[in-house]
Protein backbone atom coordinates (compact mmCIF):
# COMPACT_ATOMS: atom_id res chain seq x y z
CA UNK A 1 0.00 0.00 0.00
CA UNK A 2 0.96 3.21 -0.57
CA UNK A 3 0.15 6.02 1.80
CA UNK A 4 0.87 9.36 1.25
CA UNK A 5 0.24 13.00 3.78
CA UNK A 6 0.20 16.27 3.21
CA UNK A 7 0.63 18.76 6.05
CA UNK A 8 1.73 21.98 7.11
CA UNK A 9 4.14 20.17 9.68
CA UNK A 10 5.84 16.80 8.20
CA UNK A 11 8.33 16.85 11.07
CA UNK A 12 5.27 15.77 13.49
CA UNK A 13 5.32 12.59 11.65
CA UNK A 14 8.85 11.59 12.01
CA UNK A 15 8.37 9.95 15.46
CA UNK A 16 5.35 8.04 14.92
CA UNK A 17 7.31 6.23 11.47
CA UNK A 18 10.09 5.57 12.54
CA UNK A 19 8.95 3.52 15.53
CA UNK A 20 7.16 -0.08 15.95
CA UNK A 21 5.26 -1.36 13.95
CA UNK A 22 5.02 1.52 11.14
CA UNK A 23 8.59 0.94 11.11
CA UNK A 24 8.58 -2.55 10.66
CA UNK A 25 5.71 -2.49 8.00
CA UNK A 26 8.14 -0.24 5.82
CA UNK A 27 11.08 -2.38 6.32
CA UNK A 28 9.31 -5.42 4.85
CA UNK A 29 7.61 -3.79 2.14
CA UNK A 30 4.35 -3.95 2.88
CA UNK A 31 3.55 0.06 3.06
CA UNK A 32 5.14 3.53 1.49
CA UNK A 33 4.47 6.33 4.00
CA UNK A 34 5.54 9.29 2.54
CA UNK A 35 4.98 12.95 3.86
CA UNK A 36 4.55 15.98 1.73
CA UNK A 37 4.54 19.63 3.35
CA UNK A 38 1.98 21.41 1.48
CA UNK A 39 3.57 24.69 1.46
CA UNK A 40 6.08 23.50 -1.60
CA UNK A 41 2.69 23.43 -2.96
CA UNK A 42 1.94 27.22 -2.95
CA UNK A 43 3.25 28.45 -5.94
CA UNK A 44 3.51 31.97 -5.03
CA UNK A 45 6.74 33.37 -3.88
CA UNK A 46 6.37 33.84 0.04
CA UNK A 47 4.78 29.96 0.24
CA UNK A 48 2.10 31.14 1.42
CA UNK A 49 -0.77 28.63 2.48
CA UNK A 50 -3.32 30.31 4.13
CA UNK A 51 -5.24 34.17 3.93
CA UNK A 52 -8.20 35.91 5.67
CA UNK A 53 -11.68 34.11 5.50
CA UNK A 54 -14.13 35.69 3.01
CA UNK A 55 -16.76 37.44 5.19
CA UNK A 56 -14.36 38.43 8.05
CA UNK A 57 -13.34 36.15 11.65
CA UNK A 58 -10.61 35.23 13.27
CA UNK A 59 -8.23 32.19 12.33
CA UNK A 60 -6.66 31.85 8.78
CA UNK A 61 -8.36 29.20 6.11
CA UNK A 62 -6.27 27.05 4.21
CA UNK A 63 -6.40 28.23 0.36
CA UNK A 64 -7.68 25.87 -2.07
CA UNK A 65 -4.17 26.17 -4.57
CA UNK A 66 -1.75 24.21 -2.66
CA UNK A 67 -4.22 21.22 -1.81
CA UNK A 68 -5.56 21.12 -5.39
CA UNK A 69 -1.47 21.65 -6.60
CA UNK A 70 -0.15 18.95 -4.30
CA UNK A 71 -3.10 16.43 -4.91
CA UNK A 72 -2.70 16.54 -8.68
CA UNK A 73 1.37 15.86 -8.61
CA UNK A 74 1.13 12.93 -6.31
CA UNK A 75 -1.34 11.18 -7.67
CA UNK A 76 -0.28 11.73 -11.37
CA UNK A 77 -3.72 10.76 -12.63
CA UNK A 78 -4.57 7.95 -10.47
CA UNK A 79 -7.67 7.96 -8.17
CA UNK A 80 -6.98 7.12 -5.16
CA UNK A 81 -9.38 7.90 -2.26
CA UNK A 82 -8.66 11.49 -0.69
CA UNK A 83 -9.03 11.36 2.43
CA UNK A 84 -9.68 14.65 4.78
CA UNK A 85 -9.09 14.61 8.42
CA UNK A 86 -11.53 17.04 10.56
CA UNK A 87 -13.79 16.87 13.05
CA UNK A 88 -17.13 17.03 10.94
CA UNK A 89 -16.65 13.71 9.12
CA UNK A 90 -17.83 10.53 9.78
CA UNK A 91 -16.58 8.91 12.60
CA UNK A 92 -13.45 6.54 12.31
CA UNK A 93 -14.17 3.01 13.50
CA UNK A 94 -12.65 -0.74 12.69
CA UNK A 95 -14.58 -1.20 10.27
CA UNK A 96 -13.73 1.76 8.26
CA UNK A 97 -9.98 0.78 8.75
CA UNK A 98 -10.80 -2.67 7.56
CA UNK A 99 -12.32 -0.65 4.17
CA UNK A 100 -9.28 1.25 3.68
CA UNK A 101 -6.93 -1.50 4.50
CA UNK A 102 -8.26 -3.08 1.08
CA UNK A 103 -7.18 0.30 -0.94
CA UNK A 104 -3.96 0.27 -2.89
CA UNK A 105 -3.03 4.12 -2.26
CA UNK A 106 -4.62 6.64 0.38
CA UNK A 107 -3.93 10.05 -0.05
CA UNK A 108 -4.41 12.03 3.47
CA UNK A 109 -5.17 15.81 4.10
CA UNK A 110 -4.14 17.22 7.22
CA UNK A 111 -5.40 20.80 8.38
CA UNK A 112 -4.26 23.04 10.78
CA UNK A 113 -5.77 25.73 12.62
CA UNK A 114 -8.82 27.31 12.25
CA UNK A 115 -10.00 25.54 9.18
CA UNK A 116 -9.75 24.69 5.20
CA UNK A 117 -11.23 26.43 2.27
CA UNK A 118 -15.03 25.18 1.66
CA UNK A 119 -13.72 24.01 -1.99
CA UNK A 120 -11.38 21.37 -0.86
CA UNK A 121 -14.14 19.56 1.00
CA UNK A 122 -16.72 19.90 -1.66
CA UNK A 123 -14.30 19.06 -4.82
CA UNK A 124 -11.15 17.48 -3.86
CA UNK A 125 -11.54 15.03 -1.11
CA UNK A 126 -13.44 11.67 -1.18
CA UNK A 127 -13.89 10.92 2.76
CA UNK A 128 -13.87 13.27 5.96
CA UNK A 129 -13.00 10.98 8.85
CA UNK A 130 -13.05 12.22 12.21
CA UNK A 131 -11.59 10.66 15.17
CA UNK A 132 -13.61 11.99 17.74
CA UNK A 133 -15.78 14.72 19.34
CA UNK A 134 -12.92 16.61 20.54
CA UNK A 135 -10.73 19.60 18.80
CA UNK A 136 -7.09 19.13 17.96
CA UNK A 137 -4.22 21.45 16.62
CA UNK A 138 -4.65 20.08 13.48
CA UNK A 139 -5.62 16.86 11.22
CA UNK A 140 -2.01 15.30 11.60
CA UNK A 141 -2.43 13.50 15.01
CA UNK A 142 -5.73 11.75 13.61
CA UNK A 143 -4.32 10.88 10.28
CA UNK A 144 -1.40 9.19 12.32
CA UNK A 145 -3.65 7.04 14.00
CA UNK A 146 -5.80 6.20 10.78
CA UNK A 147 -2.85 5.17 9.22
CA UNK A 148 -1.50 3.30 12.31
CA UNK A 149 -5.39 1.12 12.43
CA UNK A 150 -4.82 0.54 8.99
CA UNK A 151 -1.21 -0.58 8.56
CA UNK A 152 -1.85 -3.21 10.95
CA UNK A 153 -4.51 -4.77 9.15
CA UNK A 154 -2.00 -5.43 6.25
CA UNK A 155 -0.80 -9.05 5.27
CA UNK A 156 2.19 -9.56 6.81
CA UNK A 157 2.56 -6.80 8.90
CA UNK A 158 2.14 -8.47 12.48
CA UNK A 159 3.21 -11.92 13.41
CA UNK A 160 1.29 -14.53 15.26
CA UNK A 161 2.89 -13.26 18.46
CA UNK A 162 0.65 -9.44 17.97
CA UNK A 163 -1.82 -11.31 15.71
CA UNK A 164 -5.20 -9.24 15.82
CA UNK A 165 -7.75 -11.99 15.87
CA UNK A 166 -8.03 -11.63 19.62
CA UNK A 167 -8.51 -7.17 19.56
CA UNK A 168 -11.32 -5.48 21.44
CA UNK A 169 -13.75 -4.96 18.61
CA UNK A 170 -12.91 -7.53 16.25
CA UNK A 171 -14.26 -9.84 18.27
CA UNK A 172 -17.36 -6.77 18.64
CA UNK A 173 -16.53 -7.39 22.68
CA UNK A 174 -14.36 -5.53 24.99
CA UNK A 175 -11.28 -7.65 26.00
CA UNK A 176 -11.22 -9.91 28.90
CA UNK A 177 -8.56 -9.27 31.89
CA UNK A 178 -4.65 -10.43 31.23
CA UNK A 179 -2.79 -11.19 33.97
CA UNK A 180 1.01 -12.15 33.89
CA UNK A 181 3.72 -13.02 36.58
CA UNK A 182 4.22 -12.26 39.43
CA UNK A 183 1.46 -14.91 40.59
CA UNK A 184 1.32 -12.39 43.42
CA UNK A 185 2.64 -8.85 43.42
CA UNK A 186 2.28 -7.15 46.84
CA UNK A 187 -0.61 -8.89 47.77
CA UNK A 188 -2.61 -8.63 44.89
CA UNK A 189 -3.16 -11.92 43.49
CA UNK A 190 -3.57 -13.51 40.26
CA UNK A 191 -7.20 -15.42 39.96
CA UNK A 192 -6.87 -19.11 41.21
CA UNK A 193 -8.80 -20.57 37.67
CA UNK A 194 -5.85 -18.77 35.44
CA UNK A 195 -3.42 -21.11 36.94
CA UNK A 196 -5.42 -24.32 37.34
CA UNK A 197 -4.26 -25.41 33.92
CA UNK A 198 -8.28 -26.54 32.58
CA UNK A 199 -7.88 -24.82 29.37
CA UNK A 200 -12.10 -25.77 28.91
CA UNK A 201 -12.59 -23.50 32.24
CA UNK A 202 -9.87 -20.66 31.36
CA UNK A 203 -12.03 -20.18 28.04
CA UNK A 204 -15.10 -19.93 29.31
CA UNK A 205 -13.85 -17.72 32.81
CA UNK A 206 -12.16 -15.31 29.94
CA UNK A 207 -15.56 -15.09 27.77
CA UNK A 208 -17.16 -14.25 30.61
CA UNK A 209 -15.07 -11.68 31.37
CA UNK A 210 -15.04 -10.24 28.14
CA UNK A 211 -19.10 -10.29 27.96
CA UNK A 212 -19.17 -8.67 31.78
CA UNK A 213 -16.84 -5.93 30.63
CA UNK A 214 -18.93 -4.96 27.50
CA UNK A 215 -22.23 -5.14 29.37
CA UNK A 216 -20.74 -3.21 32.38
CA UNK A 217 -18.72 -0.33 29.75
CA UNK A 218 -20.07 -0.72 26.78
CA UNK A 219 -24.07 -2.12 26.26
CA UNK A 220 -24.04 -0.73 22.97
CA UNK A 221 -21.78 -2.98 21.59
CA UNK A 222 -24.00 -5.83 22.72
CA UNK A 223 -26.68 -4.75 20.98
CA UNK A 224 -25.26 -4.90 17.76
CA UNK A 225 -24.00 -9.15 18.28
CA UNK A 226 -25.51 -11.94 17.70
CA UNK A 227 -25.20 -13.36 20.74
CA UNK A 228 -25.29 -17.51 21.72
CA UNK A 229 -28.19 -18.89 24.28
CA UNK A 230 -25.24 -19.35 26.29
CA UNK A 231 -23.89 -15.80 26.09
CA UNK A 232 -27.83 -14.35 26.42
CA UNK A 233 -28.63 -16.38 29.16
CA UNK A 234 -25.13 -15.09 31.29
CA UNK A 235 -25.88 -11.38 30.40
CA UNK A 236 -29.32 -12.16 32.61
CA UNK A 237 -27.92 -13.06 35.31
CA UNK A 238 -25.55 -10.19 35.10
CA UNK A 239 -28.74 -7.99 34.98
CA UNK A 240 -30.10 -9.97 37.28
CA UNK A 241 -26.88 -9.12 39.89
CA UNK A 242 -27.36 -5.74 38.99
CA UNK A 243 -30.88 -5.29 40.50
CA UNK B 1 1.05 21.52 33.90
CA UNK B 2 3.42 19.04 33.85
CA UNK B 3 2.38 15.51 31.86
CA UNK B 4 4.28 12.85 31.88
CA UNK B 5 4.10 10.11 29.61
CA UNK B 6 5.32 6.51 29.99
CA UNK B 7 5.93 4.14 27.14
CA UNK B 8 7.91 1.42 25.56
CA UNK B 9 8.49 3.71 22.44
CA UNK B 10 9.20 7.35 24.00
CA UNK B 11 10.78 8.20 20.46
CA UNK B 12 7.75 8.24 19.18
CA UNK B 13 6.66 11.68 20.60
CA UNK B 14 9.74 13.55 19.61
CA UNK B 15 8.22 14.92 16.43
CA UNK B 16 4.62 15.87 17.93
CA UNK B 17 6.02 17.05 20.98
CA UNK B 18 8.49 19.37 19.02
CA UNK B 19 6.24 21.18 16.30
CA UNK B 20 3.83 23.31 16.26
CA UNK B 21 1.19 24.21 19.38
CA UNK B 22 2.63 21.51 21.40
CA UNK B 23 6.14 23.22 20.67
CA UNK B 24 5.33 26.55 21.34
CA UNK B 25 3.17 25.90 24.99
CA UNK B 26 6.65 24.00 26.66
CA UNK B 27 8.47 27.31 25.20
CA UNK B 28 5.84 29.31 26.84
CA UNK B 29 6.46 27.05 30.16
CA UNK B 30 2.62 26.56 29.68
CA UNK B 31 3.35 22.83 30.00
CA UNK B 32 6.51 20.72 31.40
CA UNK B 33 6.20 17.14 28.76
CA UNK B 34 7.97 14.50 29.56
CA UNK B 35 8.70 10.63 28.35
CA UNK B 36 10.35 8.21 29.81
CA UNK B 37 10.43 4.28 28.87
CA UNK B 38 9.03 2.00 30.96
CA UNK B 39 12.00 0.01 30.31
CA UNK B 40 14.23 1.91 32.74
CA UNK B 41 12.05 0.82 35.63
CA UNK B 42 11.75 -3.11 34.84
CA UNK B 43 14.32 -3.64 38.31
CA UNK B 44 15.62 -6.76 36.65
CA UNK B 45 18.94 -7.27 34.39
CA UNK B 46 17.07 -8.09 31.44
CA UNK B 47 15.01 -5.04 31.31
CA UNK B 48 12.08 -7.44 31.00
CA UNK B 49 9.19 -5.59 30.59
CA UNK B 50 6.22 -7.84 29.54
CA UNK B 51 5.45 -12.01 29.98
CA UNK B 52 3.36 -14.87 28.71
CA UNK B 53 -0.20 -14.81 29.79
CA UNK B 54 -1.50 -16.90 33.08
CA UNK B 55 -4.03 -19.31 31.31
CA UNK B 56 -2.04 -19.44 27.75
CA UNK B 57 -2.68 -17.85 24.64
CA UNK B 58 -1.10 -15.76 22.03
CA UNK B 59 0.88 -12.37 22.96
CA UNK B 60 2.73 -10.61 25.26
CA UNK B 61 1.60 -9.08 29.15
CA UNK B 62 2.94 -5.97 30.48
CA UNK B 63 4.04 -6.64 34.03
CA UNK B 64 3.00 -4.67 36.79
CA UNK B 65 6.10 -4.26 38.39
CA UNK B 66 7.78 -1.84 36.06
CA UNK B 67 4.65 -0.15 35.64
CA UNK B 68 4.23 0.75 39.51
CA UNK B 69 7.70 1.43 40.13
CA UNK B 70 7.59 4.37 37.19
CA UNK B 71 4.78 5.97 38.91
CA UNK B 72 5.74 5.85 42.29
CA UNK B 73 9.39 7.38 41.31
CA UNK B 74 7.70 9.92 38.72
CA UNK B 75 4.78 10.99 41.37
CA UNK B 76 7.34 11.13 44.49
CA UNK B 77 4.08 10.77 46.60
CA UNK B 78 1.62 13.26 45.19
CA UNK B 79 -1.39 12.14 43.78
CA UNK B 80 -1.84 13.12 40.53
CA UNK B 81 -4.53 11.64 37.70
CA UNK B 82 -2.63 8.65 36.45
CA UNK B 83 -4.44 7.62 33.18
CA UNK B 84 -4.25 4.32 31.28
CA UNK B 85 -4.56 4.62 27.70
CA UNK B 86 -6.67 1.85 26.52
CA UNK B 87 -10.03 0.69 24.42
CA UNK B 88 -12.07 -0.28 26.94
CA UNK B 89 -11.95 3.22 28.94
CA UNK B 90 -14.25 6.29 28.86
CA UNK B 91 -14.63 7.95 25.10
CA UNK B 92 -12.25 10.67 25.41
CA UNK B 93 -15.04 14.09 24.43
CA UNK B 94 -13.97 17.85 24.52
CA UNK B 95 -15.69 17.89 27.75
CA UNK B 96 -13.00 15.51 29.16
CA UNK B 97 -10.22 17.58 27.67
CA UNK B 98 -11.96 20.81 29.69
CA UNK B 99 -12.14 19.07 32.92
CA UNK B 100 -8.21 17.28 32.40
CA UNK B 101 -6.77 21.19 31.29
CA UNK B 102 -7.73 22.50 34.84
CA UNK B 103 -5.10 19.27 36.46
CA UNK B 104 -1.78 20.38 37.87
CA UNK B 105 0.05 17.34 36.54
CA UNK B 106 -0.96 14.28 34.46
CA UNK B 107 0.87 10.81 34.09
CA UNK B 108 -0.20 8.97 31.29
CA UNK B 109 0.54 5.05 30.35
CA UNK B 110 0.88 3.33 26.90
CA UNK B 111 0.72 0.02 26.75
CA UNK B 112 1.69 -1.62 23.31
CA UNK B 113 0.67 -4.89 21.42
CA UNK B 114 -1.39 -6.90 23.72
CA UNK B 115 -2.27 -6.04 26.72
CA UNK B 116 -1.42 -5.02 30.53
CA UNK B 117 -1.71 -6.84 33.58
CA UNK B 118 -5.15 -6.51 34.70
CA UNK B 119 -3.49 -5.04 38.45
CA UNK B 120 -2.30 -2.66 36.53
CA UNK B 121 -5.66 -1.22 35.71
CA UNK B 122 -7.27 -2.29 39.45
CA UNK B 123 -4.89 -0.82 41.49
CA UNK B 124 -3.19 1.73 39.59
CA UNK B 125 -5.00 3.76 37.20
CA UNK B 126 -7.37 6.59 38.43
CA UNK B 127 -8.57 7.23 34.58
CA UNK B 128 -9.04 5.09 31.78
CA UNK B 129 -9.88 6.70 28.39
CA UNK B 130 -10.22 5.26 24.91
CA UNK B 131 -10.36 7.99 22.01
CA UNK B 132 -13.16 5.27 19.64
CA UNK B 133 -13.42 2.34 18.59
CA UNK B 134 -10.66 1.00 16.76
CA UNK B 135 -7.41 -0.45 17.35
CA UNK B 136 -4.06 0.76 17.21
CA UNK B 137 -0.52 -0.68 17.95
CA UNK B 138 -0.29 1.07 21.31
CA UNK B 139 -1.51 3.66 23.74
CA UNK B 140 0.69 6.47 22.48
CA UNK B 141 -1.01 7.98 19.63
CA UNK B 142 -4.23 8.22 22.17
CA UNK B 143 -1.60 9.91 24.30
CA UNK B 144 -0.57 12.45 22.30
CA UNK B 145 -4.18 12.97 20.68
CA UNK B 146 -5.22 13.74 24.34
CA UNK B 147 -2.23 15.55 25.08
CA UNK B 148 -2.79 18.27 22.44
CA UNK B 149 -6.42 18.30 23.36
CA UNK B 150 -5.32 19.25 26.83
CA UNK B 151 -2.36 21.47 25.90
CA UNK B 152 -4.12 23.50 23.42
CA UNK B 153 -6.88 24.97 26.30
CA UNK B 154 -4.31 26.20 28.38
CA UNK B 155 -4.02 29.27 29.33
CA UNK B 156 -1.88 31.28 27.14
CA UNK B 157 -1.44 28.41 24.25
CA UNK B 158 -3.79 29.39 22.00
CA UNK B 159 -2.93 33.27 21.02
CA UNK B 160 -5.75 35.22 19.41
CA UNK B 161 -5.87 34.10 16.36
CA UNK B 162 -6.30 30.94 16.54
CA UNK B 163 -8.54 31.40 19.49
CA UNK B 164 -10.21 28.16 20.79
CA UNK B 165 -13.75 29.76 21.21
CA UNK B 166 -15.13 28.72 17.69
CA UNK B 167 -14.18 25.02 17.74
CA UNK B 168 -16.62 22.47 16.42
CA UNK B 169 -17.83 20.77 19.83
CA UNK B 170 -16.97 24.02 21.86
CA UNK B 171 -20.23 25.86 20.48
CA UNK B 172 -22.24 22.25 20.18
CA UNK B 173 -22.48 22.74 16.53
CA UNK B 174 -20.04 21.76 13.48
CA UNK B 175 -18.39 24.49 12.03
CA UNK B 176 -19.75 26.35 9.60
CA UNK B 177 -18.14 26.33 5.76
CA UNK B 178 -14.78 28.85 5.41
CA UNK B 179 -14.14 30.26 2.44
CA UNK B 180 -10.47 32.67 1.44
CA UNK B 181 -9.15 33.79 -2.04
CA UNK B 182 -9.25 33.54 -4.72
CA UNK B 183 -13.22 33.82 -4.95
CA UNK B 184 -12.72 31.98 -8.30
CA UNK B 185 -10.66 29.21 -8.49
CA UNK B 186 -10.95 26.95 -11.36
CA UNK B 187 -14.60 28.17 -11.87
CA UNK B 188 -15.58 27.24 -8.32
CA UNK B 189 -16.73 30.30 -6.58
CA UNK B 190 -17.56 31.82 -2.83
CA UNK B 191 -20.83 32.21 -1.91
CA UNK B 192 -21.54 36.07 -2.84
CA UNK B 193 -22.83 36.79 0.59
CA UNK B 194 -19.02 36.35 1.82
CA UNK B 195 -18.39 39.56 -0.28
CA UNK B 196 -21.40 41.84 0.77
CA UNK B 197 -19.96 43.56 3.67
CA UNK B 198 -23.32 43.11 5.26
CA UNK B 199 -22.00 41.29 8.65
CA UNK B 200 -25.80 40.78 9.98
CA UNK B 201 -26.06 38.57 7.32
CA UNK B 202 -23.27 36.96 6.98
CA UNK B 203 -23.41 36.14 10.91
CA UNK B 204 -26.82 34.77 9.84
CA UNK B 205 -25.71 32.45 7.13
CA UNK B 206 -22.79 31.09 9.19
CA UNK B 207 -24.89 30.41 11.76
CA UNK B 208 -27.55 28.62 9.31
CA UNK B 209 -24.44 26.75 7.50
CA UNK B 210 -23.59 25.30 11.01
CA UNK B 211 -27.36 24.03 11.86
CA UNK B 212 -27.67 22.77 8.70
CA UNK B 213 -24.11 20.68 8.61
CA UNK B 214 -25.07 19.66 12.28
CA UNK B 215 -28.43 18.93 11.46
CA UNK B 216 -27.53 16.64 8.11
CA UNK B 217 -24.36 14.93 10.09
CA UNK B 218 -24.89 14.54 13.48
CA UNK B 219 -28.26 15.22 14.49
CA UNK B 220 -27.54 13.72 18.03
CA UNK B 221 -25.47 16.74 18.68
CA UNK B 222 -28.87 18.86 18.39
CA UNK B 223 -30.41 16.96 21.11
CA UNK B 224 -28.39 17.83 23.34
CA UNK B 225 -28.49 21.68 22.74
CA UNK B 226 -30.92 24.38 24.10
CA UNK B 227 -31.62 25.73 20.81
CA UNK B 228 -33.49 29.37 20.40
CA UNK B 229 -36.85 29.39 18.83
CA UNK B 230 -35.73 31.05 15.91
CA UNK B 231 -32.91 27.70 15.79
CA UNK B 232 -35.51 25.29 16.29
CA UNK B 233 -38.01 27.00 13.44
CA UNK B 234 -34.95 26.86 10.77
CA UNK B 235 -34.26 22.88 11.69
CA UNK B 236 -37.97 22.50 11.05
CA UNK B 237 -38.16 24.40 7.85
CA UNK B 238 -34.14 21.59 6.79
CA UNK B 239 -37.03 18.91 8.10
CA UNK B 240 -39.59 19.35 5.80
CA UNK B 241 -36.56 20.50 3.12
CA UNK B 242 -36.01 16.89 3.15
CA UNK B 243 -39.28 15.43 2.87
Amino acid sequence: MNIHVLSLFPEMFTGVFGASILKKAQEKGAVNLAVSDIRTFSNNKHNQVDDYPYGGGAGMVLKPEPMFHAVEKITEGRNPRIILMCPQGERFTQKKAEELAKEEELVFLCGHYEGYDERIRQYLVTDEISIGDFVLTGGELPAMTVIDAVVRLLPGVLGQEDSHIHDSFSTGLLEHPHYTRPADFRGMKVPDILMSGNHAKIDLWREEQSLKRTFERRPDLLEEMDLTKEQLAYIESLKKEKE
